[in-house]
C-alpha cells in the first residue's frame, strides 16, 4: 500500500536541547529546507509548524510550495516555543495569553486552508505542570476545553486535531494519553475535532499503538493524523522510525489498515547528531519497509488469529509477517 | 477529618507470589481475619473479594460481620483468580465464560445489598492482552462494555465501581487508566457506574493522584470507592501506604477534600514478608496522620496556590503542610 | 550458527502468579516435563532449577536425563521459592539461614557435577529489601560476597554463575545490574566467578543487551551462561522471545559472536495462559530465525559501522540485516 | 547537623529546552549570578560549570569569588555543551577531540586547584550512544578511562569525581550507574578518583540513593561530592529538591551521616520556569528541614531497626523520624 509520507520542515534542520544549544553549525534558510524534503525519496509533504521563526515567513513558505510541488500535510500551531506560553496556552490562568493562543490559532487554522490541508494540528505542550499543588486542575481543564470548542467553532472546514504527549516539557500535561484525549473530544463533541496520533508518544506512554489506532475507530472514529519516530519505551527519544521497534510497527499498520487510515504518516524526530535529512530518508524507507511486509501478509489470516487469543499462535503470526514464513 | 478505613479481608492473611507459593505457613480461618481486622485501630469495615476461596462462605461472612460489628465497605467480584478467566471475564469470547461472569457479578451485587454496602467493585484484572496481534480490541471492548451496562441495569440500587490498572496480571489490561475508564462509563452512561481509584495504580500510571480526583469529578462526579498502598512509581509494589510517598498524599487528600469525598478509605496491599495485620495498622496510622496534616491546612490558602502556577510557591506550601510553618 | 539450546525443566509446566495460583489443571510429572522438552526441535539440554519440589527428585532426573539423551545446562540453586530465604539466602542476618543456603549450595554444586554441567546458577531473588530503613546495605552485602566466595572456594571445577535483576520478587535486588554485580565479581576474584545475562532482566534495567557482553568482556570475560525471554521494557514479562523486540536481539547475537560466547542460550519464560511446550518452541523458531539473519551479515561490514557513530549509517546497516539488503 | 550548600552558578540564570530556546527574558551577567546565590540563606559556596560561555570569563569568577566571599565547591568541565563533543570527549574516535577533550581538563583542574576546591567534577553527557549498532562499546570504554587515567595523573592534589547518569542527552551513557562507575574507579584504581552523586540521577536509575551511599563506603569509600534535585522516578526532572520525595531524603541523610559525608551539598536543578533563585532557596530550606529531622533521630535505634529486616518496624521508625513520634 503507498503511504503519503510527510516531514515537519524544520525537522530537516539542526536541533539543540537544554544542553547544547546547537548541534550542528548550518543554518537552512526557508528555501534550504524546502529542498532537503524536496530530495527525499517517497516524501510528497511537509508539515508546517507556525513557531516564532516561521510565523512571519508565511508568504515564503507559500511560494516554496509552489516552487517545489510538495504538499501540506497538517498545519501545526505553536503553543510551546513562544515563551508566552510557558505556564499554559489555552489553559492559561491569563486572559491575555488565552486570547493570544485563540487569535494564534484562528490565523493558523486560515493558512491551513491557504495552503490545502484540512487538518489543524494543537500539541499543548506548556498546558499542564511541573508540581503537585501547583495547579487547580478542575479550572485549567475547564478553560483548555472551552478554548479548543472555540477553535472548533471558528471553521468548520478544517480539522482541529489534538496531539497528546504524557510529558514534556511540563512533568505532567494535561492532554496526556488516548483515554484523556478522546474524553475532552467527547465532550466538546464538534465533528471537526480529532486525534493525532504520534506513535512514540503512544509506545513511550504505555500504550499498544495498534490499540490506540482502534480506540480511535471505537469513541467516534477519531483519528486524523499520524506522527512516526521510535523510543525506547521510556521517553519521547524521537528516533529514526524502525531503529528500536519492529513489531510494533507491522500492528499499528495492519490497525491503520482495518480501520481505512488514509492521511499522511508525518516524520517527527529530532536527529540531533545526524543530517537530519538522511535520517527522514531512513524513516521512509523503514515504514515502506513495514507497508511492504503488510501488503504481503493476509489480512484475513489476520483477523482469524486475534479472535483464537493464543499467543503461541500470534508469535507464529509474526513470524510469518516478518519472514514470509512461518 | 475522620475517614472510614477497611482493608480486604484477605489481606490480612498470608500472600504468594509467582515464585513463592506461600511466604507464611500459618493458615487463617475466615473468622480469624475478622479477629485480626477488628484487632487493627482506626478500622471499621471490611472490603469482601469473592475469590473461589470465599464464594462458598457467604453465610459464615454473615456471621462474623455481626460478631465482629465490622462494616463492609464494598463486595468485589473475582474475574482474576478463577483461572477460567484466564482469557478474559466480561470481554471473553467465550460465550459461556461471559455467561458465566455476568452470573457471578449478579450473585455478587445481591451479596452487596445483603451485607449492607452500595458499592460492588469490578477489577478486570484478566481483561486484556499480553501480545501484540494476539486481540481484537475492538471486538473485545465491545463485549466488555455489554457486560458491565448488564451489571449496572441488574440492580440500580447498587454502584458499580471500576477499578482500572495499567497492567498485570496481564502486560496490558483494557481498563488500564482514568481515561479509558472515564471514557467507557461516559459511554454506556448508567448512573450507578463508576470508578474506584487505587492510588497505587494512579502512580505507576504515571497519573497524578489528586489530579484522578479532580477528572471524576469534571466527568460525572464519578469518584466512588477507594484503595490505598503505596509503590516505586513502576510497578504495583502494593506497599504499606505512607513508606515510599508523602508530598502525593497530601494533595491526593486535598482533593478527596475539595471533591467532598466521603466513602472509605480501603487499604490494599500485598505485605508478603510482614505480619499482614501489622502493615494494616501501621497504613491506617500513616494515613490517618497525613488527614491530622490537612486538618491544620487552610483550604482556601491552597485554592489560592493553585491559581498562582508558582511552583515556588507550591514548594513553600508543601513544606508549611508538612512542617507546620514554611 | 548453530546455537545450543535449552530450557528450565519446570518451564514446560505450569504457572501460578499472585492472584492466581494455577492457570492449567494439568499436573506434569518429572517424566512428562522431560518428554515434553524433548519434543521441541531445536532444544538439546535443559537447566534444573533445585526448587523444593525438585529436590528430592534427584535420581529421577538423572534417570529422566538418561532416558531421553538431553544434557543438561546448568544447575540453578533455589534461593527464592523456599519461604526460609524470604529475608535472604546468602545475605540474610540469619545464621541459620547463610548456612543451610551453603550447604544447599554445595550439594547444587555437587549435582552440577554429577549431571555433567560446568555452569552452577545463583539468583539471589530475595537478597535485597522492599522499604527504605530496613536494611542494612553494607552488612548484607559483606554477607553475601562471603557466601558466594565459600561457594568458589568449594569446588573449583564449577563455575559459579550470578544472575543480576533490578528488582522481584523484592522490590530492589542486591545483585541488580550488570555494573554491581561485576563489581561484586571482581572484589572476589574467583576464576570460577562469572555472569549469567537474562536478555529480558538487562532490557528492564535499561541495558543494551549487546552492550552488557562488552561489558563482561572487558572485565574479566565474565560471560558465563544465558537466559533468554522478552518483554516490554519495563518488567521481567518474561514473554517469547521475539515477540516484543527484534534489533535488540540481533545486536545481541552481534556481541555474542564477537567476543565468543559458546554457551547455552536457556529459555526462561513464563508462558501463563499458553502451552508452555509450544511457547518454548515458538522462542527456539525465533532465536533461530536471528541467527540466521546473523549469518547472512558482514561482520566486517559491522565492525566497520560501529566506529562510524554515524546513527544513519547504523539504521541502514539494520535493515540490510533484517531484510537482506538496504 | 550543619551542612554546607552551594549551587551551580548558572544554575540561578536562565534555562531553554528543546523546545523552548529561553524561559526568561532576563540576562544575568557573571556579577548578577553571584549577587543572587549570595543572596540565598543557608548557601555558602558555588560550583563552577566552564561551559563555553564562561570559560573565558575565570578572572571575572575569581574576582567576584572575592567580591561575594563564596567558596567554590566543585569546578566541573564541559563535555556536553560545546557541539565537537556530540559525538563524545573522552571517547570520542577522534584523537583531536580527546585531545582537546584532555587539555580543557587539566586547566580546568588547574582552576580547581587556583579557586581553592579539591573537586573536579568529569559528567560526560555525549559519551554512550543513541542507536543499536551504532557503538563498539569495548573501544569506547577502553579510550574513555584512558583519558580519566590521564587526568588522575596529571596532578594527585585534585580529586576527579565522576558524575553518572543512565541517558540524556544521549539514550545511553557509558557511565550510566553507581555500578559501572564504581567498575571503571576500581580498575583504573587511582586514589584521587571518586564519584558524584546525583540525587535525581540515583533515583530516575532505580537507585536507592542511601543504598548508592553504601556502595560507595564499600568499594573504596569513593563518594566524593553530592548534587541535589528531585524527580518523578522516571527521568532527570531536576525539581526543586523535597518537592516529591520525602522518605527517600531521609535515609540518604542517614547514610551520609553513617559514611561521614562531610563534603558540599549541590544544587543542581532546573527551574525553566521559576525564579531560578527562589528555586534554590526552597531546595535549601527543604534539604535544612530533613537535616533538622534526622538531627532529631536517634542513630543507634535505626540501626537497631536495619538490622531486624522487618518492613513493620521500618514504617514506624519513618514516622517516628517525620513525626518525631510513633
Amino acid at each position: 500500500m503507498k503511504r503519503k509520507y510527510s516531514v515537519f520542515l524544520a525537522h530537516v534542520g539542526t536541533f539543540s536541547d537544554r544542553y547544547c544549544a546547537g548541534y550542528s553549525d548550518k543554518r537552512y534558510e526557508i528555501e534550504d529546507l524546502f529542498d532537503r524534503v524536496k530530495s527525499i525519496p517517497l516524501l510528497s509533504a511537509v508539515d508546517i509548524a507556525l513557531t516564532p521563526d516561521v510565523i512571519d515567513k508565511k508568504d515564503e513558505i507559500v511560494k516554496n510550495l509552489k516552487r517545489t510541488g510538495l504538499k501540506v500535510a497538517s498545519v501545526c500551531m505553536d503553543t510551546t516555543a513562544d515563551r508566552i506560553f510557558s505556564q499554559g496556552s489555552f489553559s492559561s490562568l491569563d486572559p491575555g495569553v488565552r486570547r493570544k493562543t485563540l487569535e494564534d490559532a484562528k490565523s493558523g487554522i486560515d493558512f491551513a486552508a491557504e495552503v490545502g490541508t484540512g487538518i489543524f494540528t494543537i500539541w499543548p505542550g506548556q498546558d499542564g505542570y511541573d508540581y503537585m499543588f501547583q495547579a487547580d486542575y478542575i479550572k485549567e481543564r475547564e478553560l483548555f476545553a472551552e478554548g479548543i470548542a472555540a477553535c472548533c467553532e471558528y471553521r468548520k472546514d478544517i480539522n482541529i486535531t489534538l496531539e497528546y504527549k504524557l510529558k514534556e516539557p511540563r512533568t505532567h500535561s494535561y492532554i496526556s494519553s488516548i483515554g484523556t484525549t478522546l474524553l475532552m473530544i467527547e465532550k466538546i463533541g464538534a465533528k471537526n475535532l480529532g486525534v493525532v496520533i504520534d506513535f512514540g508518544h503512544a509506545v513511550f506512554g504505555y500504550e499498544t499503538p495498534g490499540e490506540t489506532v482502534a480506540l480511535c475507530k471505537i469513541y467516534g472514529d477519531r483519528l486524523m493524523h499520524i506522527h512516526m519516530n521510535d523510543n525506547y519505551s521510556l521517553w519521547d527519544d524521537d528516533m529514526i522510525c524502525g531503529s528500536v521497534h519492529t513489531i510494533n510497527y507491522l500492528e499499528f499498520i495492519y490497525w491503520l489498515r482495518r480501520t481505512n487510515y488514509e492521511g499522511y504518516i508525518t516524520f517527527d524526530q529530532f536527529p540531533y547528531r545526524e543530517d537530519s535529512r538522511d535520517a527522514v530518508a531512513e524513516s521512509a524507507k523503514w515504514f515502506d519497509y513495514f507497508e511492504s511486509l503488510m501488503d504481503k501478509a493476509d489480512m484475513e489470516e489476520i483477523e482469524t488469529v486475534l479472535v483464537k487469543k493464543n499467543a503461541v499462535e500470534s508469535s507464529r503470526l509474526m513470524r510469518k509477517i516478518l519472514m514470509g514464513q512461518a
